[in-house]
Parts: C-alpha cells; structure tokens; sequence
C-alpha cells in the first residue's frame, strides 16, 4: 500500500510494502521486500533498502556531504547507501550517502552516521548516537545511546560501548587542516567494552577484551585483556580472555 | 481548524484544536480543547492529549518498541500514550507508547522518551534528553539538556539534573542479558541535585537533599544532604535540610 | 521550481529557489537567490533567509520559546530570524526566534539554537551541538559534535570547542530562580581551544589562546595562552602566543 499523499518517483519497489503519507522516495531507489515506511521519510536517489526493513517517521537517507568551502577535508563520495535486510531505522535519523549497514541492525532514534561509513551485521547504535565519517564497525557490536564515535575509527566485532562515551581524532585541535596521516580515532578490539562518559583521545589502540572503566579518559594505549580506569586511564588488573569466564 | 493536507483518522477532537499541514492522527487518538498541533506531526493509535497542550513540528507520540530479535530485553507494551493538560512537547521529539506525561510539564526540543515511563506533574525534560525505558519521575523535577537517564531508573520530587550527567545500569556491559533484578539505574532522592556532567553508575541510591558536584563519578551510595565531588565521588559537607537555608 | 505539494504562504522569494515538497513557508518570510529548500522544512513568519542558502529535511526555523509558567525565567522576543548568505543548515536542526546567523556558517544536523542567539560569519555548529539563550560566538570559530553551550555564554573569534563540552551557567541549581546577574555562562577568549568532555563551570572566564585539555572540569579562570589540565583543571604550560608558532 503506497500513500497517494507522498511522492513516489521510484519503480523498484518490492512486494508488500507499506509506504505512508508525506514521504519522498526519489528516483534510481530499490526497495525489498515486506518493508514498512512511515511517514514524513526522505529517501533520495541511490539508496537500496533491504528486506523486511522498518523506517520510521522523518528518518532522511541520502545525504550529500557538504562540499570543503569551509571544512579543511575535501568530501569526495559516491552517492550510495545500502540498508541490510530485517534492519530498523529509527525516527528522525539520518544518513548519509557512502553508508553500508549489515543485515539485522537496530539503529535508535536520531541517529546520524555521516558519509563513508561500514557498520556490520547484527549492530545496536544506540538514540542519538553520531558516526563521524570512515568509520567502520564489526559484526555484533553495540554502541549505546549519546555515544560520539568521532571520523576514522575502527571498531571490531562484538564491542560494547556505553552511553556518553566520546573521542576525538585529532591532537591539534583543526589547526593544522586535514591530514589524513594526522587525523586518526581510535582503534577498538574485538570484546573490549567502554564504560559510561569514558573520553578516548585521538589514534589511541584499545586491545581485544579490554575494558575502560566509566569514566576514565584513555590517553594511551590499553594493552588486550586489561581493564583501564581513572584519569588518566591506568591498567588496573587483567581480565580472563573472552571464551574462559 | 484542521488542515486539509493533513491526515486526521480520529474523530475525538476537542474544540478549538489546531492540526496545520501534513500531520497524520491515526484513528481512536483522544486530543482535548485548546490544542496546537503545528506541521509534521505523527500521533499514532491510542494516545490522548490533554488540553491547552501545543505539540511542535516533528513530534512522533506513539512509537512500538522494538522486538527482542537482536536486543536480549524483551519488550511488553500496551500501547497507550497520555499527555497531560498544558503541557508543551518540542520540536522532533520522540514518545513511545506506554508512557504517561503529567500536567504542565514542558518536554524540549528533541526530547526522546521510550517505552513504560511515568514523569510527574510540572517537570522540565530539555533539549536532547533521553529517558530510557522504565524511568519513573516525580513532581517537579528538572533534567537539563542533553542528560541521559538510563532503564530502570526513580528520580523523586524536585530533583534538578543539570545538563549532560549520564547514568548505567549494568555493571556487566551487557555480557549477562537482561535481568531486571541485575539491571538496576540509580535511585534519586527529593530535591537531590546533579551537577554538570556527573557520572552515576548503576543501582546508586541518592539520598534526598544529595548534591552531586560537577564532573563527579559516583561509584557508591550517597547519603541524604551530603555533598559528593570527585573521582570516585567522596562526601566533602552536610548541606543544611530542605527548608531551613 | 516550487513544489505544489508544499504550503508557501510568502511572496517573498528570489531567483532560483526551490522548495521541495511538505515544506510549510508561513507569511512575511524573505527568502533570497539560489536557496534549496529540501522536503518537510518548517519556515515561521518573519525569517530572512539569504542568498546561495540549503536547507535540509525537517528543519524548523522560527520557534516561539515557551512562556514563564514553569520556566522561572521571563522570555521576551522580537520574533525574527536572519540566516546570512551561503549558510547551510542541516536536517533537523531547529531554530529558535531572535536568532541571527552570519555568513557562510555550516549549520550541522540536528542543532538546537534557543532564542536570541548571535553567530557570526564561518562558523561550524557540529551534529547535535545546542546553543542556549543569549550565546553570542565570533567569526570562523567551530563547535563540534554534541557540545553544549549554556545561556549566557560570550564565545570569541577562532575559538575551537571540541566534541561533547558542556558548560553551565548557575551555581545555584536553579533553586534561586532566574537572575541575569547570577544566571552567567563561560567567556571564552579568542583562539582558545577546549578539548573533549571538557566540563567548564559557571562564570568562567578563558583567555585568549587558552587550552582546556580533554577531560579537565575548569572550576577557575584560564589565563591566556594558559594550557590547564585535570580535575579540577590547574596550570601547565604557557603557550605561544598566537602567530608566533
């Protein structure tokens, strides 16, 4: 059942599927099958929506990064976006173009995930969590509500990330324009976890299994297995190795 | 006056209500006298509006949890959302169903309430708070901007959460599943007060009177009209009871 | 082109403009050339949009702020918007009344601006980042992602705030009630940079040139090109001055 009252430009659009009032689904858009959209979401050119998805109210995917007039990072991409199949999107997100979300994702109430981002299969981003640009995220991880992933980090599969939890990728405060060799977010290994409001600075390596306390600010390295707390962050004891517990 | 270009499916409208442009109100919605209900407005079945209440562009009232597939909480709701008389919700905020909002309460901008929440009678939520499931608010009580209140949390009377203080409620980091007895947020006393950016971790009781210093950790319980500051949070004073300054 | 499915109440519109569908224009708005206006934006009456001007989805430009009932503070408002030439304003955002923005500004997506805010050419409000009442920032200065900045607040020319900065603006935790005197946000001097998580407290004056390191909660002022670190934040260094690097 498509409204009559939104704007369909598309033709690729699989069976039953439900499309509300006061949507734009624009041309060059391919749509699974048993999908659901509500109303008032955008969906421009490109995009490819998996089955069984559900996009909620005034969700917009589709999003051209601004160019660099006045950003220091030239914005190269190439107006794509793909929503894995029994993934739900929810109200008011939005989503830029050169975005790949795995099957069976949950993605919160506004949430943003800027361009050239690879979130995996079977991922919670939490509401109001932001994806920064490059990042790229495992199989299985979860980043919770508030959450600021900052541009060019790596998470691994299976990770846990607290709510409030905030990083940066840049020691220079933008001063020095945009480099990539520079410009650099954390490296997060698999199974580690991230505790409440903790603050990871730029290029930082969290191992695997490792755990941040809530709180600490991680200024250097946490070595895989450890468990990291205070500001800042010191290794306080090792963990067993995820599988051992 | 209700707009043409809007899709009303409810008959249970108060008079003197305003719908503008491309709202959609499914059918068996309940809205009293006096109301505004500016553009893009989605309010879903079996929700009831107060009167004298204004209702901002965006608003979604009446948002399904989602199912338990990749979330290890499972999810009963009954599908009923009251708003009470004169309250005003902002802009693109986001209600799920099974929450109860009382009289005279202003919920701000971008306000994200989800699943089984009771917030009293003439309480502030700002811009970009989140309450997540199962939170339970007195009569007023202020939560300042962009604080996230986590599940399972009781927040008393006339408590003030000032802006981006976040909260746990799983010391396990998700590894165990949900259990309620295990999954516990912080338990807030009368008049408490939380300072900027504090960090309260999970199954904390704050006594009534508390005042949580900016900044804090609290990592243990805090008694009634102590004064807490630090990393971990430790008592630094005894404020004088309510009613005696 | 200007879309029939749109509610344009105006006539004031330039060369070259396009309005999108779902879009609400109210009367006595001025829109000027080359402006894109995508779907689902709400403009109120007695916007001034500029020239080369975008703007995204579900943007709300021109927001009464809400009465004193249970605000203790009194609103006064003028009920005009200006948005200076090639600005851009991102999906979501909302714009409160008496609100003026300067030229070339990136507006990111879903940012909050209260009422009777000033923001002056070049600037980058980040993703989700909220200016409260009264916040007056310089030329070419950037916040980024998820900051905060309370009412009251003087930010300087160049200034650089990090992802998720909060800061308040009473010491009283609203239990005096509003006094403009009392009520007073940080003052921030020109060049000076805050780093993530940074917490800064009320009254606070930082210099030009200062550096606020990731983490620090400032409790006192900041001399220029003074670098302060930790909790509470204390002296480090001195900084060359700017130019001098």
């Amino acid at each position: 059942m498509k409204s009559e009252k939104s704007t369909i430009e598309t033709s690729q659009i699989g069976q039953n599927v439900l499309i509300a009032e006061y949507c734009v689904i624009r041309a060059n858009v391919k749509i699974g099958t048993n999908v659901i959209i509500h109303p008032n979401v955008i969906i421009n050119e490109y995009v490819e929506i998996g089955d069984n998805v559900e996009i909620f109210p005034g969700v917009l995917i589709g999003k051209e990064p601004k160019g660099p007039d006045i950003l220091s990072r030239a914005i190269n991409f190439e107006k794509r976006v793909k929503i894995g199949d029994s993934c739900s999107v929810g109200p008011n997100s939005i989503i830029y173009y050169d975005v790949e979300i795995g099957n069976n994702c949950l993605i919160g109430d506004a949430v943003a995930i800027r361009e050239n981002c690879k979130v995996g299969a079977r991922c919670i981003l939490g509401r109001q969590v932001s994806l920064n640009y490059n990042v790229v995220i495992g199989d299985g991880s979860v980043i919770m509500t508030k959450s600021h992933i900052t541009g060019n980090t790596k998470i691994g599969n299976n990770v846990f990330i607290s709510v409030c939890v905030s990083m940066a990728n840049d020691n220079n405060f933008g001063s020095l324009g945009y480099d990539e060799k520079l410009i650099q977010g954390p490296v997060i290994g698999d199974y580690a976890k991230i505790g409440v409001g903790a603050i990871i600075l730029p290029n930082i390596r969290i191992g695997d299994n490792a755990l941040v306390a809530a709180g600490a600010v991680v200024t250097r390295d946490v070595e895989k297995n450890s468990e990291v707390m205070g500001i800042p962050a010191r290794h306080i004891r090792y963990l067993p190795p995820v599988g051992r517990k």
